[in-house]
């Protein structure tokens, strides 16, 4: 009876308990445990209203980290050429979108998200799900040391963003993308193909 | 006359009524730009009751911070030695002091100082002053390369931190030291003595 319950398309109470209800699915259970149906029930909705509203499960989780960058739309250029340039590939890109409005945006919300520990779970899950994952499924690498690589390639671009973009130490702040790229990539080149012993 | 505005020794008012000036100063005009007279004069105290609460310029701003690591006792750890290994004692080292109930008090700080802007700017003064300055000055190095060679060490220590230890991505999260210290010494390494272009 009352506006706050109803159930008509494009609601905005519907579409807002719909994604609460994502994002604790993501933060709880992880990406690949949470599912559209399970989000729905929470919800009180039917599935295929969550789909009407925010399309698949992917596209729902990066409307719930409201990250304006999509990762299917730089990840090829990173993928794409030789395995021995991905590191020089990988920095360069990264820093192409961080070294804009929109990358402004983005490190905002990361900052903002290190305070609490659902909205960490839901960059986790973007990192490793959308980004780590399919970035290293392309190598030819040994399968079992792809989540170490993983976390270790995390920890150089996560720190990157850290120091030029939040804590903005000098000369890393100001320094051109050619400069950082070239002390940077080798370090990531062996994180994703170099010996890690 | 008020109990509040006294200025015996000891007063808590009075210590911190130092201490937000100090925080202001460090935070403000960086560890070089900030005098104890200054501080004294902005909290309203004799410099001389300064150097009796806090001690040194250095130990006031170690407590600024409450930091409970402190740097000169890890430091000579650090460079003590081959200069071609100090790349693992530096990963080492970190690692010890972090995987400990100290070192969960000062991630947790760390966390939180990165909400606020005046506190990212104390923790980067406490890193380029007291910790990857008085590293780098013991190192054979062209000093025109100090101050990048300090910020990318900083890059992937501070992603190390946030990968192993907020984010805790595995396997990183969980790692033994030795697998962590064999993966990211070669970086460090690098990016104290090595080539970066």
């Amino acid at each position: 009876m009352s506006r706050r319950s109803g159930r008509r398309p494009g609601n905005p109470d519907t579409r807002q308990a719909i994604m609460t209800s994502a994002r604790h699915a993501f933060a709880e259970r992880g990406y690949d445990g949470a599912s559209i149906r399970a989000i729905a029930t929470d919800a009180g909705v039917d599935p295929a209203l969550v789909h009407h509203y925010f399309g698949t499960k992917e596209q729902l989780f990066l409307q719930t980290l409201q990250m304006p960058v999509n990762p299917h739309e730089f990840l090829p250029h990173v993928i794409e050429g030789d395995q021995d340039e991905i590191g020089v590939r990988l920095v360069a890109t990264f820093l192409s979108i961080w070294d804009t409005p929109v990358g402004t945006t983005t490190v905002a919300l990361l900052r903002s998200a290190m305070s609490a520990d659902w909205t960490i779970q839901l960059v986790r899950e973007f990192l490793t799900t959308q980004v780590l994952r399919p970035l290293l499924a392309q190598v030819e690498i040994d399968p079992a040391e792809v989540p170490l690589r993983a976390s270790l390639i995390a920890s150089q671009m996560a720190g990157l963003t850290v120091i030029r973009y939040i804590f903005k130490l000098e000369p890393l702040a100001t320094a051109p993308p050619e400069t950082i790229v070239a002390a940077v990539a080798p370090t990531i080149q062996r994180y994703v193909t170099g010996p890690l012993r």
